[in-house]
């Protein structure tokens, strides 16, 4: 693609990340060489093994930034209220806003964990951990004040997460649904299975769709 | 692993198809070589050429099997009943009792499609078609009969697909919850999920988990 000048070093290695992330989304990370990638980032493989000394090493990169960039818009968004209703909602909302703008990192976080050193795997699950049990509280909170009728808070979490992370897996934006459509048919998806009342609206974020 | 003779071509075959599905979950299809194979089912490289002149041909049996093997399980298991209640338990049911069962070969029938020739991905993604469609009219015909409350169809049924096959992502067996437990969970999500009346158990084909 066009190529990355090497004096602009947090410029290489964005084009390196968003490169790598595209191609072994598309070919899977095993099929994926350095030297191709340098090839696609119009670099020489020296200055990728700079940044990047095994491809290891940049896989693991890719799946902490994917893991920090998910926390930190969780922080962002979540709101002061105690409400678990609103809480719950704002959960739904940053974690489908956040992944189906992140189709390709979304697919490598998620396929290719095994291919991590088992020390750096465990760091990425702990990341993954700590981001469910905020869902996992949100639930608990929700059913311990009668709002949520929850018959296992581990196994609804896991059912909302794989429910709403799946939706990179068919969604196209510019397709039938607009991404606040499709957010706001799973809010209602997600408030109907944990047995919230269903609100009229007001606890809506998402703006109407055309 | 124990050697195959040559002699009984099914039982070689069928031992192609189980070490392929657990190397390919495991390493990723471009990762697996056919020596490879070879060498885990014991026998000479040449005797998998015969039943799988290439990796893809493999590749798309596997698939291939998956899918058939679901629509005749679905087949054999969808209710003669024309209520939508009893009719979406037991899809429900089927799903998650014939993946449960099948870790292996849904994460290759999953993570391995962009690997299949363009004509072989069609037909697969036929068949996957074929067999989402009969939750989309199960939940059509819930929805036109008022039994249920579903904005959107399409998104409803992805949603509940997703969520259901997530199971084997978290799922082992002999841990604290029982299959029958787990499906049960589920069939009450799914229920509250889709807005059906929660029944007291009358609809449930499941047996009572210890």
């Amino acid at each position: 693609m066009a190529r990355t000048t090497g004096s602009d070093g947090g410029r290489t290695q964005a084009a390196i990340r968003d490169a790598a992330l595209s191609l072994i989304a598309r070919h899977g990370y095993e099929a994926v060489s350095m030297r191709q990638l340098a090839a696609e980032v119009g670099v020489q493989a020296a200055a990728l093994y700079r940044y990047f000394p095994t491809k290891e090493d940049l896989l693991y990169t890719l799946m902490q930034d994917h893991m920090n960039g998910l926390i930190a818009a969780w922080e962002g968004a979540r709101p002061a209220t105690v409400d678990p209703t609103a809480r719950l909602a704002a959960y739904v909302e940053n974690h489908i806003a956040f992944h189906i703008e992140r189709r390709s990192s979304t697919h490598v976080s998620n396929m290719e964990l095994r291919s991590l050193a088992p020390e750096r795997l465990t760091h990425i699950l702990k990341l993954r951990t700590a981001y469910e049990k905020e869902l996992r509280t949100i639930l608990r909170d929700g059913a311990e004040k009668g709002v949520f009728a929850v018959d296992d808070i581990g196994l609804t979490a896991m059912a909302l997460i794989q429910m709403m992370t799946g939706v990179i897996v068919w969604y196209r934006p510019g397709e039938r649904l607009s991404i606040d459509g499709v957010t706001e048919t799973y809010l209602s998806m997600t408030m109907r299975l944990v047995g919230a009342p269903q609100p009229a609206g007001e606890q809506r974020h998402v703006h109407a769709h055309a």
